[in-house]
């Protein structure tokens, strides 16, 4: 007995495209970002693999990612769950900002330790600020989250993992999870037992459903898991590693 | 206390624009159709109505118009429920076949009969043929249905109301249920304690929300609800009265 989940990563948005920091901000996927749901859709379709329930964060770009995608894949009347935990990390006081400005504004070290280190989180956002979500109702009855590092996205996102996919997973049911860049990288982090430091050079590409065969143990067969368009996968894997420059 | 309802017909499909019985079979929501849907989602906001949960059916007009209004109403996040017995009737053999058409073969008398009768159905649809859902894996675990009439359709409806729709209204959620013109109606005979002969009379427009407010008993305050824009709901209506001629 082995469990199937796929990961994908939600397409271009239009802040994406606008190389601004997103975070927890709800920006809509851009024309390129919808084409690319479509064609992960396509993709499932494609390698036979059919989603059972799907798993996505509060966010539209995943939301409508997971719609678009299961659409493609004849699988839009599968069952839906939804949680912050899923969400994008939490940029703090850099959502809304320029990527390339804040690198110049505050230099390379700096931009790369907000980026890629695990467990330091860039300043807090000012509560009512234009960019913060302190008053939304989505968030109601979750903790209010101001910034987070890697590690923060880890740990609220892992009990979601237990508590939510698993059981799905246990129960035998092909199991999707749209979400985002850090929230998936996350949970390859604890998936594939990837080291603190050695996450800081993972990137997931955007579109393409990652497919983790696990074992009982959820330990995957395959570590790193296996892309569903491979060569596409490699080229924006290095496209993601370029962002900002 | 009161409860607060909200019934949503998809927007037009390709089959609607078309004129063909389309029932159980699952086509997409036309260009005309994904505008009313978002349109419906306008509504919404302009109303100041924020649905906290949404029930569809199965197919995808019901889910797509879900999808796009909720986006529209910044509530693309909120919990999704799902069941086929919210789906459209099934119109067994007619399933696929031209309205004008069916009218011509089987004359006028025959044809409301079908289209309007509260409990005599169509011809069973073949199994196995073009249109016939039996082998989709979407009704695994559900019974084989092969034609249904308005009654087949309140009587599948009624538990999934009762056990699901209900208690989210008790919980004093406002629920949005995306749905069909037939699975819609039945909700409405139920609610508003029309009768038999009295259902035939009753069409619900595409694309524009009708809000039930219900009293402690699940009685509607205001009999037959209100429509969020009635002077387009009563247009729609007389042009679907008029569908097939």
């Amino acid at each position: 007995m082995t469990y199937k989940l796929v990961l994908l990563r939600h397409g271009e948005s239009e802040w994406n495209a606008k190389n601004l920091f997103t975070g927890w901000v709800d920006v809509p996927l851009s024309e390129k970002g919808i084409e690319e749901a479509r064609r992960g859709g396509t993709l499932l379709t494609e390698a036979g693999i059919a989603p059972d329930v799907v798993h996505t964060s509060l966010l539209r770009r995943a939301i409508t990612t997971a719609n678009l995608a299961l659409d493609a894949a004849d699988r839009h009347w599968i069952p839906v769950k939804r949680s912050w935990r899923l969400n994008e990390r939490h940029y703090g006081a850099l959502q809304g900002k320029n990527k390339k400005e804040t690198l110049a504004e505050f230099g390379e070290e700096q931009f790369m330790t907000w980026r890629r280190s695990y467990d330091v989180p860039p300043p807090e956002i000012e509560l009512g600020s234009e960019y913060s979500q302190d008053a939304d109702p989505r968030y109601e009855g979750a903790p209010l989250v101001r910034t987070e590092a890697l590690k923060q996205v880890l740990e609220r996102a892992l009990p979601y993992w237990d508590d939510e996919i698993v059981p799905d997973l246990k129960e035998g049911r092909t199991v999707l999870v749209a979400a985002h860049g850090n929230s998936l990288r996350a949970l390859v982090k604890h998936l594939d037992g990837i080291s603190d430091e050695a996450i800081a050079g993972l990137n997931i590409p955007t579109g393409i459903p990652l497919v983790y065969e696990l074992d009982e143990s959820l330990v995957p067969i395959t570590s790193g898991g296996t892309y569903l368009d491979p060569e596409a996968a490699k080229d924006a894997i290095a496209a993601v590693a370029n962002q900002g420059r």
